[in-house]
């Protein structure tokens, strides 16, 4: 199959070595011409997935024209920030037989859509489809064993993209919930940013597994709202992708949340981190969702008080952890017979 | 309040110091006259918990009838395979006034009885109820925030153990649901042995978040067949004690199996381990319950065969982790009016 791949980050990097191996026909788009250049001649991202070699096969180009033409499947793998900008510029050369599958995780913070919702506004002539679930990039270029999901709401895009990703170390299940697997995604970055500052206070994992545990069901609340379904965010691209990014050390998310337990700013945090910190955007976009559809999510409030307002990491930490609640679910009745 | 804790291993000598800074009057037994002796002049337990210093005013003692006299609450923490035999020899200083809360984790082999099931047969004159959660025992013993369920079937017994282990750094949420804390602490422990072999092999975070997710998939499947409640497993005692157990260094039971996933023997795994791994014991349990309740569980069958017939880790992870499946839930309905 011909694939254009749309973005050469460390994910999009990692899937170009996937894709590859499965035999596919690859070119690379950036819109960055020293990143392109160097992937070019060194066959190597340098800076954002060291060590993972790219096979010769592969095409560079910074030519949005050149990378759709003929391309099957595209995949739209640049920060969120910039999918509408990116989805506007193929756009013209994008045709109804192409599709276009999105690996990014984010929510648009103006409009608050979906990433998918934004690329079929920009591109209303393609199939969308969604790839997503733990699979960070640094395990995906060593070839070691990894689960995601792939979703569309028609089945034929959705076994097209599963096809076209799946093999021996990168299994791809299939899924119908679009909306499910794409909130997953963008709002697992805004936990991980708390659990990285309950790291970097050196909370333990017992209070880890708290942040988590507590996390997962925002989503829910939220991701429900929605209309997202509870079996997405109980599987791979809901809990399982939480918990790898709230876990790994690979974790950008967790890690500027780190540095902010430490004590670092807001800034100063970016700063080090250098790749961009998806939760960033993400934690704006879910406090606004959370007021609009009436949910009560008090980890993304407490992160967007310490990003935004100064609120001190400790102080947020304190919010979180004590919390007055007596029960751990409203639903359940007491047999009070037997007291 | 008077309190009596049967058993003095890495968790209740935990608990000592939580309960003795809540304020209660504390009395710890153990069968072991070297471990009591040693708890008893050193102040410490140096082998199962170095370094957490216990207060001059808890006493120790081998006597069962001293332990029992006069508590308001008696915690059973032994290991699970010594929960009939403790419920026994203590049943004949137990009156009506009484509470046990149960702290261990398992399934009685035999029988296939929870725990709080064995300890109400040996003693049914007293309320029963649970304590569990993601709460590792260093963690706890160094006053670091943890948050965990009590559970009873009438709420003024699961207030009354909220109230006495409850304060600034252990957080204690009360529920009616004791039989699916119960599961969820039990079956959790079956799944680290599994995510500790992948650690073993070299598997990395992504496996390992997969692992987790279908992992709390099975014990929900096995768990509400038995009667216990979706939001239970979702809550802190199901997933937060999976992930807890799964990703911790603490972990005896993801310890063992990553000895097995770095070619040791279930022999050698153990004696290296050398304190009790209740993932053992509620292996075989869980494997016979998913025959009997009719409940698929992969991660439990192959654990089993790890531990009991020789099965190789490589191979069993290979199982794990290449089963065929196209759809990550069959419920979920496709819209292929857009293909």
């Amino acid at each position: 199959m011909k694939i254009g791949i749309l973005g050469a980050g460390s994910w999009g990097t990692a899937l170009t070595v996937l894709l590859s191996d499965n035999g596919h026909d690859i070119t690379v788009w950036s819109v960055d011409e020293k990143e392109i250049e160097m992937l070019d001649t060194k066959r190597e991202h340098l800076t954002k997935l060291p060590g993972v070699k790219l096979p010769d096969s592969v095409r560079f180009t910074t030519d949005e024209q050149e990378v759709c033409k003929d391309a099957e499947l595209l995949v739209m793998v640049v920060p969120s920030p910039f999918i509408r900008s990116t989805a506007k510029r193929v756009a013209p050369y994008i045709t109804g037989a192409q599709t276009i599958v999105n690996v990014s995780k984010g929510i648009e913070d103006e409009s608050l859509k979906t990433l998918t919702e934004v690329i079929h506004e920009e591109i209303p002539q393609c199939k969308v489809g969604v790839l997503s679930g733990p699979s960070h990039a640094e395990e995906v270029g060593k070839r070691m064993p990894t689960t995601v999901v792939a979703g569309a709401k028609d089945e034929k895009t959705a076994l097209m993209i599963q096809d076209a990703f799946m093999n021996d170390y990168f299994r791809v299940y299939a899924s119908p919930d679009v909306i499910g697997i794409e909130l997953g995604g963008a709002l697992k970055n805004v936990i991980a940013l708390a659990a990285g500052v309950g790291d970097g206070l050196g909370c333990g994992d017992n209070a880890k597994a708290a942040i988590i545990t507590r996390g997962i069901a925002e989503i829910i609340r939220l991701g429900t709202a929605m209309g997202g379904e509870l079996e997405t965010f109980a599987g791979l691209s809901g809990i399982g992708d939480l918990i790898v990014t709230c876990e790994s050390k690979h974790s950008r998310n967790r890690k500027a949340g780190f540095l902010m337990g430490q004590g670092k700013t807001y800034k100063e945090a970016m700063d080090e981190v250098q790749m961009v910190v998806e939760g960033v955007y993400s934690a704006k976009a879910a406090y606004k969702l959370s007021q609009k559809y009436g949910v009560e999510m008090p980890i993304v409030s407490v992160v967007n008080r310490l990003l935004f307002e100064d609120l001190n990491a400790e102080e947020g930490m304190k919010m979180l952890l004590t919390r007055n609640r007596t029960s751990e679910s409203t639903r359940l009745a007491w047999d009070n017979e037997q007291a």
